[in-house]
Order: structure tokens, then C-alpha cells, then sequence
């Protein structure tokens, strides 16, 4: 019976054809690479399949040779490459038979999705900015001028620490726009905080640290990672004026703590001044280590920004931060600005190579910081998202005026207090309008004391640009409505 | 005393002056930003500088306002900034005052550099690829598509699974190039072939498995990798068929290993056929798991390269790729292609977002891939390499005879056999030519039998087309006389 297989792109193809254990077989040998290329990738893939089972004796490379009107060679060539590959066997006395191993792939056993495929019609989670606002075009003019003047070497495997440009113009930029004081040299470039937090935690156990002040309400995976490298999460009350550094007192072996100074977050308010002088007399006087989230420290509405703690206690903070709000989370840039003292072990770290960090974007980005393209970025960022704070903050004055909004001053989200009682019903309301946000208590520490406070935490940066008043629609409707 | 300050662009301006704390003090105002905030920089500075020293009590915001021609409100505005910074403190009664704890910052303590500035003249070590040849044009050309083309979300955190637009071009590449058989779905994307090892190690551990066989020759950062994640290291003899896979056999508890089937990393061979059968009738029989390190496979010049193992058994083969020495290792970009089995486990830890890997590169390689830039290259560096190989080959055969050279039909390096007893003394002669290369010794197990095999790596891939002569030569001046 003759047969005809279907080519790769679909069609069909009168094939040679020739016999192999009693069978006719044909074989496709179109495509690109001359004929004896598609000879091995026509046996190859008549195995693969199954069309040649396990055990079957092929033709003579004479005989095979003579059917398909090929040069003999041809035909050896190609099962000399198919034995080597492992598709056949040759042995002496018994010819070239289909390897018994080469079964065919079988079909995937995953039967469930590996991630959900619903995606809400409106989004108003946190974590990530407007990323429909990456500056493409400048983008990629800032990647055109950083590939043409790189050096050779930056092709290269590099060190560890990250490219010395990015750490050069990233030294300048955060000394002017955010206090920190720092030279390039105590700069650890990574690919997003989540990886510089587990380094930092590493190296904090090497140190003998077991414990770390944590606050009380956070993000579950900054906290998780923390875990993960072997220290216990302590969690200290956040109030009005941010987390009660206090509390770490005279808790013998904590000598370290995670903070969000500028903005905590979720809960939007700054640290204390006092809180802020408080945390690093303690750090000083234990030896402790303040880690510094300045997760979104470019984004402050109401006056300049709280600069940052680093800035105070150099030897006693490690500053993190991150391009995941200014510019996109899918660039997997973020730095650590690092005590003397802990440079070396982060390195250590760092060269076994399991961390990597692309240079491209690196050298592109150092080039966005040093043209200015980077602060007009921002500044633009800063106007959209004002608005859209405005917008958020007059729609509830109007619609929702007995629910309090704090947190506003800064950042990519706004608290929206709620009666007690009331924030998962709103959550679940909200669900209904198509609408994903966010309670307040899904990001209060398990071992914290219960509270009442309820809320939304409304990540008003998330959402495009055109979609937001159909966002703010439909939170509105999702609220509770006044006693 | 008048005194003025360098401004940072390293000019000197007439500062407005003050007095506090008994001295004048200059505060330049200039820059960018209006007046207040040039007011917060420079006390900001004066304090961080320790030219106010901590302690020191400030003009009221009234007086300090006469003096700078100031309104008062500006003054009042920037100390409260400062306040909340931490750097002053303000309370009842005392006034404004700088605080405590602002110290400037201690120079650096190290005074080593983190790594030896030395670089050697030529360069015939293994690791890189000829990272002039970066295709800069083209990759940009692609980076302007993808960056188009690409939707929103590929801006945001992702999936830790690695861009769909990538994993379904290398689905296609590697089946026509490699002969690997898997779907998008069975790829997970990594920073670097490392960090997929380190990934793979922790999964292996988890499943129980305590050891891995590994080539008694290869890469010592690799088997330390595999080590860190908790597995110990079995040497399998590499001999001129390559692994000795049959001495996996009978040793219980041992269900992975290591393997470089294609083209042995150092000694350039490629895995016997009957290897490499046995090798996959081994896991299949155990459950084993096969990692295949495919570093070079793109390169191979004497005939079709030899498929992949993982075709053979995509259940038992975990596929390892890498953009390392196609295109550039400073991409950090690769791939494993892993059964079924394992996707699940490898997505969990990939989860955990530490180890990310930027979106923008995988867009770029997608592209790369699709139009058929990424074959172009591929081809004309083979080309390139061939050529400098066959350079290699004619030098020895006319300078060095007597000297044996293998491992030569693939990859970016070839083996040059030296006489028992020689091996150091001709590395430490090529240093003295200002060669850095490396001794075939260096790359053997601490815990494999010790053989009387010597010789050099020689990474002919590595240097710059404009250096190769002069390396080629200072490579013959190195070696010993015959006898």
C-alpha cells in the first residue's frame, strides 16, 4: 500500500519510497541541507514517530541506495550519523537495525494548566507599575548607544558585582535623588530584590543571625525568602508612624531587620523621624544590620522624598532597590548598596554563578540613568500616577466619603480603611465587578497579634492608563455603603 | 573667614554664607530643582560632610532666612525635610539641631582590590567564546522588533517558566538543530547553564537522590554546583570514547548524572554510540535521571553534529542549552529542556523569584531565533572557529610534530597531548609568553584516579580574530622541544 506523509509546513508530498521490514516506507526528503541531511532527518523522524518500530532490520545501504536513487555513501553516511546518534544500531553479522530505545515521546502527563488562565477584567493589585508604559523607544535608544561603546570584555562572563557602569551612574543617581552615600564598589547589581534578598539572607546566617525584625504587615514572599535562607521573621507592630523599632530592644540575637522606611508597605505611612534615628542607634549599638526596601522611593506626591536611612548609618544599612516600579518588573534589575563589611560575602556568594544578571540591560540602563532618561521617566511616571492618586482620592470624597483613605502621599497605592467586619465581603463584592484588589489583612504576618483594622490595599499604579476609570467604577460599586 | 565650595561640576561659586554654631558656613544653592531643594542638598551635605558637626544647633528658620534672602516658610519646609530624613532633630525647647548619629561616612576598609587587575596578553583559557564577535547590529535590529511586537505583560514579573515567545522558538531550533523532542511547556528558561544546574540539583535532592555521577574530567565550578545543592560527585572515567557510563551500574543509590555526551568537556570527545544507548538503557532501568550539559553542540565541523541524547529519552534526559558560546555568555541566557516529571518541581523553586532572568533578552532571542539571524551567526562563527582550528592544526603539524592534538571536530577548544612530566613546566612557559592556558590536570575529580595524561586546553575559540597569530605563536614558543 503506498502512503504519503504530510510535510512540516503542512502539505503533501510525493515521497521515495522504499521497503523496510515489509513495509512500505516513505521518506520525505524536501527541505533545506542537500539530500543527505534529509535523508537522516527522514529516518530520524520515521523512528521518532514509531513508523519504524524498535528491532526492524533496515535495507542495505546498496539496497536503500538503489530505491531512492542515491549514491551508496549517501545512505551509509546517514546511518553512520544515526548510529552515532543513537537512533540505530549496526553490529556485525546482524546489519542496521532501529535502536530499541527510541520510543516515541510520550504526550504530556500535565493535564491541569500550570497557572490559572482567568485574568480579572480590572486589576488593582499591587506589586507590579503601569508596565503598558515601559518607555520602549527611549529604551531602546539607550540600548543602540550602551551595545555600540561596550567594551568587548562586557560580552563576557563578568564578575558578579554587575557591570561597573551601571554601578557608576547608579552610585550618582542615588546619592542626588535619594541621600544614599555610597561608591560603586559597595554596589551589588541582581536580578530583582527577591534575589538580592536571598543573598543578603545567606550571608546574614553565615553571620550567626537567626532571627530578623520583620513588620508586621508585608509582603508573604519578601518574608518566605527570608525564612527560606534560615532566619526566623520577628514581626514588629506597624502603627501610624511605621514600625515600632522599639520592640527590638533587648531581644537578645536580633541583629537584623527589614524595613520599608519611605513608604511601608502595605500600609503607606513614612517611618518616624524618631523611629528612623531609634533604628539606627540600635543597629550601632547591637552591631545589627537594617535592610532598606526603597521599593518605590521615586514615587512621592507631596514634597521631596524621605531620603533615605543608608544615608544616615552607611556601615549599618543595606539599601535595596529596583527598577520593578520605576520602569518594569520584567527588566529583573535591582541593587543592593552594601556595608563595607558585607561586600566581600555577598561576592563570595555571587561568583558561584547560580545568581546571573543579564549585562545588556545593564549597560542600557546605566546609559538611561547617565542621558537623563531615566529622570524624565520618572518625572512623567510621577504626574500619571499623582492623577490618578487624585482621581482615586476625589471619586471616594464623592461616592465613599465615610471610608478614610491614608497612604496617599506617595507611592503606587493608597490604603482604603474599612469598617470591621466588612473588607472580605468588599473583596468578594469587588471579585463580582471583575475586579482584582487586595485585603489589607492577606499581608499581616501570621504570628502578629490580631488587629482590627480592615482595608483595601488599591494599587491604583497597576492598571493601564485607559482602563482606569473603569477600574475606579467598579471599585466604587464593590464598597460598603455608609451606616 | 569667607570660604567657598566646589560645586560637583568641580567649578567654584560665591555661596550665600551664614553663621552657625559660632562658624560662617556656605551653603551653595545653585543646581538643579529651585531653592528649597538646593537648601535640603546642601545642609544635607554640610551635615553628611561633617561640616556640621552633630550636636551642633542651627539658626532659627527665621534668622537663616535673612541670611539667604530667603522666605522663611523655604527654610522652615527644608529643616522639617531634614527632620524626617533624620538628619536634624527638632524638639521643644533646644530647637533645631544637627543629630547624633549623622557621621560621615568611614572610607572604604578594603584595600585589596576584589580582583586581580592582571589580565594576561593572550588569552587561550576555556569558558568564553570570541566575545568580539557579538553581532551587536543584528541583536539590536531584533531587540527594535521584539520590543515592538512585544504585548504589555511581557513587561511585568512573569511566570518564572521564562517568556512563551522564546520557549516555543527553541522548541523549534532545538528539534531541527539538536534533535530534541519537547514542547513549549517542557522548557524552563535560567540566567546562565549554571543557575539551570543549581535549579536541577536542589530538585534532585528533594527527590531523594544523594549522589550523581559525574566525568572524571570536567569543570570544577559545575561539580561544585552539584555539591552545594547537596549531591556528592562520583567520577565516571572519561577514556577516548568518552564516559565510561558502565560504571554506573550496580552502584545503588545512584540516579543521576552528568554527562557532556556530544563533545566532552575538556578532552573533546564525543560519548561512544554504544555509550550512549547503555547510558539511557541504565536510566530507564533505575529511573534515573540524565543531565545533558549540550555547552557547545552548535559546533561542529567535520560532519552533521551528533543529536542530542535527550531525543533518545526526553523521560530521562534533562537538555541543557546556553547561549554562552553561540552568542555571548554576558547575555546569561539558557535553557533546560526537562521530562515531564520534573517541570513541576523546577517551576516551584523558579517561584520562589530568586532566581529571575530579564524578559527583555528572551524577547530578543526569540526574535533572534525566528528570523533566522541566530543560524547566520551560528554558521559564520562556525566558520570562523573552523578556520582558526585548522590554523591550530597546520602550526603544530609544521612547529610541534611530535606533539599529538585530539578533540579537534567540535567545539571552541582542542587537546594538545603532552609527554608524562611536562604538563606544568609548558603552562608555566606559556605564562612567561604571557599566555594564560590551561593543563588538561586542572580538570580532573580530586577524587578520580590519578593517569598519566597531560596535555593543554587550548581555547582557540577565546581570543579576538585580530590576536589569533600572535597567540598561535606564543603558544608554540611555549611548548617542549621533541625529545
Amino acid at each position: 500500500m503506498e502512503k504519503s506523509w504530510a510535510t512540516p509546513a503542512g502539505g503533501v508530498v510525493a515521497a521515495p519510497g522504499c521497503r523496510v521490514g515489509g513495509a512500505d516506507l516513505h521518506l520525505d526528503l524536501s527541505g533545506p541541507g542537500g539530500v543527505r541531511a534529509a535523508l537522516i532527518r527522514a529516518l530520524r523522524e520515521a523512528v521518532r514517530s514509531g513508523r519504524l518500530a524498535p528491532g526492524t532490520r533496515l535495507p542495505s545501504s546498496r539496497s536503500l541506495a538503489a530505491d531512492l536513487g542515491l549514491a551508496r555513501n549517501t545512505v551509509a553516511d546517514a546511518y553512520g550519523e544515526l548510529v552515532a546518534e543513537g537512533w540505530l544500531t549496526a553490529r556485525q553479522g546482524s546489519g542496521t537495525r532501529v535502536a530499541q530505545r527510541a520510543a516515541p515521546r510520550p504526550p504530556s502527563r500535565r493535564t491541569l494548566p500550570l497557572r490559572a488562565a482567568t485574568r480579572p477584567l480590572y486589576d488593582l493589585r499591587t506589586g507590579t507599575a503601569d508596565v503598558s508604559a515601559f518607555p520602549r523607544t527611549a529604551w531602546l535608544t539607550a540600548a543602540r548607544r550602551a551595545l555600540s561603546a561596550a567594551p568587548s570584555e562586557a560580552f563576557g562572563y563578568g564578575d558578579g558585582q554587575g557591570r561597573p557602569e551601571l554601578r557608576t551612574a547608579l552610585a550618582d543617581y542615588l546619592a542626588r535623588a535619594r541621600g544614599v552615600r555610597t561608591d560603586p564598589d559597595r554596589i551589588v547589581l541582581c536580578a530583582g530584590f527577591m534575589q538580592g534578598l536571598a543573598l543578603l539572607g545567606r550571608v546574614l546566617r553565615k553571620r550567626g543571625i537567626r532571627e530578623t525584625g520583620v513588620e508586621s504587615y508585608g509582603l508573604w514572599h519578601h518574608q518566605e525568602t527570608v525564612t527560606r535562607a534560615g532566619l526566623r521573621g520577628v514581626p514588629l507592630t506597624v502603627d501610624r508612624q511605621g514600625a515600632r523599632v522599639q520592640e527590638l530592644d533587648g531581644r537578645k540575637g536580633l541583629r537584623a531587620v527589614l524595613l520599608t522606611p519611605a513608604h511601608q508597605f502595605p500600609t503607606g505611612v513614612s517611618l518616624h523621624p524618631d523611629r528612623r534615628t531609634a533604628v539606627v542607634d540600635w543597629a550601632s549599638r547591637v552591631g545589627g544590620v537594617i535592610v532598606e526596601d526603597d521599593y518605590d522611593g521615586e514615587f512621592r506626591y507631596d514634597r521631596q522624598p524621605v531620603g533615605a536611612l543608608q544615608g544616615l548609618a552607611p556601615e549599618h544599612v543595606v539599601y535595596c532597590g529596583t527598577t520593578s516600579k520605576s520602569l518594569a518588573p520584567g527588566l529583573r534589575l535591582a541593587w543592593l548598596v552594601l556595608p563595607d563589611h558585607l561586600v566581600g560575602d555577598v561576592l563570595e556568594l555571587r561568583a558561584t554563578g547560580e545568581w546571573g544578571c543579564g549585562a545588556l540591560d545593564q549597560l542600557t540602563l546605566a546609559e538611561f540613568l547617565t542621558s537623563g532618561a531615566y529622570d524624565r521617566h520618572v518625572r512623567s511616571m510621577r504626574l500619571r500616577y499623582r492623577r490618578r492618586r487624585d482621581q482615586l482620592v476625589a471619586a471616594l470624597a464623592e461616592h465613599a466619603p465615610h471610608l478614610r483613605v491614608s497612604g496617599i502621599a506617595a507611592g503606587l497605592h493608597a490604603v482604603l480603611e474599612l469598617p470591621p467586619g466588612t473588607e472580605r465581603e468588599t473583596v468578594r463584592a469587588a471579585a463580582w465587578q471583575g475586579l482584582a484588589v487586595e485585603g489589607l489583612s492577606r499581608f499581616r504576618h501570621p504570628s502578629a497579634p490580631e488587629t482590627d483594622r480592615e482595608g483595601l490595599i488599591v494599587a491604583y499604579g497597576t492598571p493601564p492608563d485607559h482602563a482606569f476609570s473603569g477600574v475606579l467604577d467598579a471599585l466604587l460599586r464593590a464598597l460598603p455603603p455608609a451606616e
